[in-house]
């Protein structure tokens, strides 16, 4: 199958045709990047704050940085601040906490940090985990392991798209993206 | 002095104390993050996209990842596309352009990445760069450097702060930061 094959989807009323890239000998993924795509970054956000509004949360908390777009914009709409963990510290970062996770994507091990300025809106809070994509749930994972040590409570879990066919059924999200087998 | 003094500043009618912190002996900067600040975030993008209104322009262009949600919410006012330039290459990224650069708050090396399907945005077209802050310039320049190479024209240059005593005169911001030498 060429490189160039995309798999058409529907954002919050919007088509959109994500190429397909080839992740593991015979496995393709849809590659969705909201970075840059200011109208499905404003569709979504829309769409997920109206999901989450019957929960009670005081903070948003996603991983950098294809998701910040849509952090930033889900923030403006449900009036809660958001935390982004980062992936490499930086010494202003401070006593920071940190998790380790794995990208689908690079397939390396990538460390996430809490800054410890943000740790404050964390401590003792109903959190809200944002993210574009859920797949392997490594990243999830990690997000879960900060938000414990900081000594939060993860009270939902939000994304634009789950991909490939776990039990997603404690994720609010819009939509499913298939796993391309050969 | 304390490390936990700050510099209380003004942006966009909001007023924030910026921690100091040491990145060189007898050398402090004021540390500016609007990563979570969703009201200095709409202040500031509102600020610059007014200053900005004469020019034309095509695109907007930053770095990840502490500009994203500015870049974001300038790409909605005014109606641009923008592209994040990102400081990790993923394999999705196809035949990136990319330029090196120095920062100022980890003094390392780092590498700007312009991803192969956003080079359209910038082949031939009239660029706004924009940052949270304009420092020593090395981002700039590895931006500077992208979009020359992307075959893109770099009409304006546009952030929230310029710091320290340097020629800002090309630069459109709301303010300068003083550099701290003690």
């Amino acid at each position: 199958m060429s490189e160039r094959e995309t798999y058409t989807v529907e954002v919050a009323g919007l088509t959109r045709h994500l190429p397909l890239f080839e992740v593991a000998p015979g496995v393709r993924i849809a590659i969705f990047n909201m970075l840059g795509d200011t109208h499905v970054v404003k569709g979504a956000a829309a769409v997920l704050a109206e999901k989450l509004a019957h929960i009670e949360a005081d903070v948003l908390v996603t991983a950098e940085a294809k998701s910040i777009p849509l952090i930033y914009e889900m923030s403006a709409l449900m009036g809660l601040p958001y935390v982004v963990l980062r992936k490499g510290y930086k010494s202003y970062m401070g006593e920071a906490i940190s998790a380790e996770t794995e990208s689908i994507t690079t397939g390396h091990k990538q460390t996430l940090y809490l800054d410890e300025k943000d740790q404050q809106y964390i401590r003792g809070k109903r959190v809200v985990i944002v993210d574009d994509v859920i797949s392997t749930g490594s990243t999830l994972l990690g997000m879960e392991n900060v938000i414990v040590t900081a000594e939060g409570k993860t009270v939902a879990i939000a994304a634009v798209f789950t991909e490939g066919d776990a039990d997603w059924s404690n994720i609010i999200a819009l939509r499913n993206l298939p796993v391309f087998l050969d």
